[in-house]
């Protein structure tokens, strides 16, 4: 098998399977009973929260356990949304957020009347900071940015962004940064939330986290018991928790070298499918790119088929977020970088992680030219 | 060691936890996505969701699968209540429901300006549906109540409820049947919304379950892709919704034998304290009752001290709902039973299951009854 889809998610990593098995075996008891067994898997889970914290460079109470990202996405977007809307009801995202981020949006507008700002893209799927300084206004209470885009890889100028957001102390800013963590540097100084995934870096499905400033506040999304420091209702996770550290580690191991390994095989991909792939255009940018996706248009071919011939010599890409994967119309995040219908509409995702091979990329490329000349062939005969 | 207090969670079937941790070793392809692994995941997912679907008695298409049942409860009652707004700004619940629905209640009087109508209960933990039909208006549009108390084991008139509710086609009614689940039999006719957990029959945390009627529409809570039916967005938790079903199916497998065990030990557990603990009030009722759930005040004495003592001799219970175990006053279940304050502040909560064993209740009514002794030395010299 040949996965090229890390970016839908990724394998579990073993010592995370090991560690998440033990415990689940033996960690029962619920987090929040006051006797010890109760205690323990508290302390574990606590232990969790402060070695993430320390990883991400922040305090161990401004981390909320949380069922995924799209739970954190919608937490931070409408939390802070519905608790600040006395202080104006304007709110500011780009074009090709997340559906979990644009989803939120479009609720906010048509459940709650807010007024909502979706920034345009380039064809390079960057956002312009004109644009974003021009829409601040009065009124404007929340910007929520992807920091790096899940569909094409590009990259958002968000250190820029927090320099702008950050002579609005009004102004909450929430960064989605599922993506980026693990596959770019990150810093949490200057935003106010961020959202995370585990099973986004080799950890479990189910398991978010939500950073939020200690001077934000927000509206929960689950209303309920004391957990997570009343925010976040609901018996602990607390097994999934503890293994979020331990998660975080391995991914954040040896950043540097992995970093450069996905740089490496990325440009000799690209390079392949240049010299190999005529059809091939490249929607991702040469620049401000995480070099962990690579969007391709394969001018002439549908997508869906190109995607199931490849699975049957078992190659494994996508054809865009696979939140959205049932959706026929062409990709949102494509259509508003502006891209011919032909290029939009031809798209493949292909995502590498620091466990893709030198052989894998020349697997894939070879068999990717096979699959489109028997295609091609199939179309003509 | 012996534990009591199944309510607050219990320990995973071991034939749970074989599927389950099987199934994430091998399979942790995105259920959306479209090829062939994907495929695999999302075929096994929605069989649960079939199997579930018939043990509930229900449409396949009617089950959402969450985070547990915290959420669950805040999907039904925030969904439906900002779907239907506009109909109404009435709803309904009662003063004793699980954190996750009074905070849920809370939140859409604090922040959206609903008026909330919280039933009173009497002594014995029970609604009165008088002022049930009393309460209802033209501007009703929701009624919350739970099936069996989790505190007090007190079983609520839902077949009498549905029948008034069902003379209102307008208000839409969601119970919370989190501790009847697998204990009391259940029916989902005239229900328009219920919600389940899983770790509280010997499955996984971060495990839940949503019913909803075809004809009832919500707002989703967590907003995002087109994964349960575009009503829960995120990542789909497969190989935790995939064991949903075998957890259901073991947790009602000789379902009358279950509730025959526990209601026997029930009773014989209720006979030892009456006949050996003298200071004892046991404010479960006699009638409508659970009988996995025993609510004893021990007037006199501090509940917590109680738990600690007898946590050293591997004996488990509690005093109240873990998700509020760190609020120092008196549970707010207890002071709305219109106990007095010595009793509503000296109770402690015994849970039992078709795991509990004779022998467990006889050692720990005189383990209790040893430590009530010893406690009252210790303050007498």
């Amino acid at each position: 098998m040949i996965y090229l889809d890390y970016v839908a998610t990724t394998p579990l990593n073993p010592q995370v399977y090991e560690t998440y098995t033990k415990l689940l075996k033996d960690k029962f008891a619920n987090a929040d009973s006051m006797y010890d067994l109760g205690l323990e898997v508290e302390l574990l889970m606590e232990k969790s929260r402060l070695l993430t914290a320390k990883m991400l460079g922040v305090e161990k109470d401004e981390l909320i356990f949380t069922s995924g990202a799209s739970e954190a996405n919608n937490m931070a977007i409408k939390g802070t949304a519905l608790q600040y809307w006395h202080r104006g009801k304007h709110v500011i995202t780009s074009c090709i957020e997340h559906s979990s981020v644009y989803e939120s949006f479009k609720e906010l507008e048509r459940v709650f009347g807010f007024e909502v700002t979706y920034l345009p893209v380039d064809q390079h799927g960057l956002i312009h900071l004109e644009d974003l300084k021009q829409a601040l206004k009065e009124e404007t209470i929340l910007v929520s940015l992807m920091y790096v885009n899940n569909e094409v890889g590009t990259v958002f100028p968000i250190e820029e962004v927090k320099k702008i957001i950050k002579q609005y102390p009004k102004i909450k800013l929430h960064v989605d940064m599922v993506q980026a963590l693990g596959k770019i540097p990150i810093s949490l100084e200057d935003v106010d939330l961020a959202s995370f995934s585990a099973h986004k870096i080799e950890g479990l499905k189910g398991s978010g986290l939500l950073y939020k400033k200690r001077n934000c506040q927000l509206v929960p999304l689950i209303s309920g018991g004391q957990q997570e420091q009343g925010l976040r209702g609901g018996t602990s996770n607390a097994c999934t928790n503890i293994v979020f550290a331990k998660t975080l580690r391995l991914a954040l191991e040896n950043f540097e070298m992995k970093q450069q390994h996905v740089k490496t095989f990325y440009l000799y991909l690209k390079d392949l499918i240049q010299q190999n792939i005529t059809c091939a255009t490249i929607n991702t940018p040469d620049h401000d790119l995480s070099y962990h996706i690579m969007n391709v248009s394969l001018v002439g071919y549908k997508p869906e088929v190109i995607v199931h011939d490849l699975e049957k010599k078992g190659i494994y890409i996508s054809t865009r977020s696979a939140c959205s994967s049932k959706q026929n119309e062409v990709s949102r995040v494509l259509k508003m970088m502006h891209l011919s219908e032909e290029v939009a509409s031809s798209a493949i995702r292909i995502s590498l992680s620091s466990l893709t091979t030198k052989e894998e990329i020349e697997i894939f490329v070879r068999e990717l030219q096979d699959s489109l000349t028997n295609l091609k062939k199939k179309r003509t005969t």
